[in-house]
């Protein structure tokens, strides 16, 4: 048993690999795989209808919003949410918490006028910042709420008085949100939602009843939603596997079974890394992520050292990103409270040699 | 067994599905599936690597072209290429050959000037248009091989002196080629390549170098030929089926021995429909499709009865797209001789019983 800590395309339930494996050899008893049957078949129509209801079970989302699986991940929301929603003569204010925030920054700069209304780049984002004023003719407000780079994580959705729109692509059905207070959210599948290669969207209606501009057509969320999902060939396997981890979300508690987990999970983890002396964490206390805990060794020479300690004891993913250095431990809803215990007791066992 | 004349997605290898499944439960021995591994892992990148070098060497790309795998498919290409191919003040040029190619055309009329050359539009896309005449600052020069809703396919690249770009969706790695020919070649996967969820592009580096205006990073051919499409997280497992349809491709004699072999099958097949007196071919038969053979009833009760009889005799996906009618066979380079022949066996069964 090995125990992924991938940051993303990162671990799934263990069920959710075995029907998928099934279904590539005979999907639902059609003696075809879902590989290669087509879109239009009552089958995969099915499959994208459940996975749909699900998210809005799930979520528990309001009427007016819609709910579609796109293609291109995150990287494409950052320029579909500005042509979509950045009129001429607005501005869009965003929170520059991270990387992925700073890269959706410079999508939007194409589309019109941005504010980045708040910003902790020069502290190396180790916090989330909550003082700011939104510009004059604000279109709307983007930010991040989990920042898998440098562990923090935005919980409530700012109060503000213009559409919020969030990349919630690793921190989705974590915990209990309130879709009505939000105008569009958006996840690329590969953490808590499935494998990579499908992006899901949480948009509401009347954002996009009147278009800004001329859209190229797989950038316009109207005609996404109007051919709900299918306006082209959807990533017929990525929906699948998506679906298949929604229901077994759904088999254990849905989000709020999975927000009591993750806060023990989160709590587990960090409390060594509090207490054991080799290592720290490396970002504001109080904006802690529940999804991607960051810490680093104490000692520079701990640092390879502990990488390989943990990877000899089944242990694997847990080297910190290129630009935050450290190790950082994705703990998204299929990982186990027994895998985070497993990473206390290699924590703990590599203080007992090397402390 | 059943026989998949599904258009798209549609047929691989049965070896193929093997070791996808294979390869969800545990990936090279890793003890991880193929869905949970991070893309930076170096198993990810040996099979992209390998993904690309076999594209390249089944389809002998010279050097100055990049080899990339996206996401969006055709549809996403229908954009991309005018907004990094259509100047200011050039004209590019379209040959209206099907729906997918006027589809195309339609997305290039927002970045600028569009010719349509030549149309079969008002003959139903019964044949290919072959004479027409390039505007002038023409900046490339687009067409679709094989129109998979009308059955007919050009096979031999225009001679032209602009860029061709050539949508080869549903006939790449079907017939031999010669890329020096083309400027830029895509396709969706999901036919000849390998599952829903990617798309190859083949492009020359020249066309690239100076970019036509400023681009969403996404549908900046450089910004993903420059990150070797890694630009963002990529379709994961897509990419992987892709690469074990390579394998297959390449270890069955790669696309010459595919072209012989579809030349037999698509013979076979368009025999049966010419001589079985219960069926007509749609197209002009010089521009028939060897991967689409659409065909109909002669008398519109047999419609029906016909699809219901290969239904119950193990052949699926064979009803036309809803805007021809009649029939569609799609028989990509998966489809075995036999199952050609199964269908023609089909044919004559229900003549004998029918006719």
């Amino acid at each position: 048993m090995i125990y992924n800590f991938s940051s993303g395309p990162s671990i799934l339930p263990q069920e959710v690999f075995k029907k998928a494996a099934e279904a590539i050899l005979d999907f639902e008893d059609t003696g075809l795989s879902i590989l290669e049957i087509s879109h239009r078949t009552p089958q995969f129509e099915g499959v994208l209808e459940e996975a749909v209801h699900l998210v809005k079970e799930l979520l528990d989302v309001p009427t007016g919003y819609s709910v579609l699986f796109l293609q291109g991940g995150a990287s494409m929301q950052f320029s579909m949410v500005p042509a979509n929603l950045l009129a001429q003569g607005q501005t869009a204010a965003y929170l520059d918490t991270g990387i992925w925030a700073s890269k959706a920054i410079n999508e939007a700069i194409l589309y019109g006028k941005v504010a980045v209304v708040a910003s902790s780049a020069k502290d190396k984002y180790a916090y989330i910042p909550k003082e700011y004023t939104l510009p004059e003719k604000c279109s709307y407000l983007h930010y991040t709420s989990n920042n898998t780079i440098y562990g923090t994580e935005l919980f409530a959705c700012p109060q503000v008085n213009v559409p919020v729109v969030c990349d919630m692509s690793s921190d989705i059905f974590s915990y209990k949100i309130d879709v009505s207070h939000y105008g569009l959210i958006y996840a690329g599948a590969q953490k808590n939602v499935g494998p990579a290669g499908t992006t899901l969207v949480i948009i509401k209606d009347e954002l996009i009843e009147h278009p800004c501009r001329k859209l190229p057509s797989m950038l316009d969320y109207r005609k996404h939603r109007d051919n709900q999902s299918m306006y082209n060939t959807p990533p017929v396997f990525s929906i699948y596997v998506s679906l298949l981890n929604l229901r077994w979300l759904k088999r254990n508690g849905g989000v709020e079974a999975m927000e009591t987990l993750n806060i023990s999970k989160a709590k587990l983890l960090y409390d060594e890394i509090d207490r054991n002396a080799l290592f720290k964490g490396t970002c504001a206390v109080n904006d802690r992520s529940r999804m991607n805990v960051c810490f680093t060794a104490v000692k520079e020479k701990h640092q390879e050292l502990f990488l390989n300690y943990a990877e000899q004891h089944n242990i694997s993913g847990i080297k910190g990103h290129r630009l935050a250095g450290g190790f950082r431990a994705a703990i998204y809803n299929a990982m186990s409270l027994e895998g985070v215990q497993h990473l206390v007791h290699i924590m703990r066992n590599f203080e007992s040699i090397y402390g």
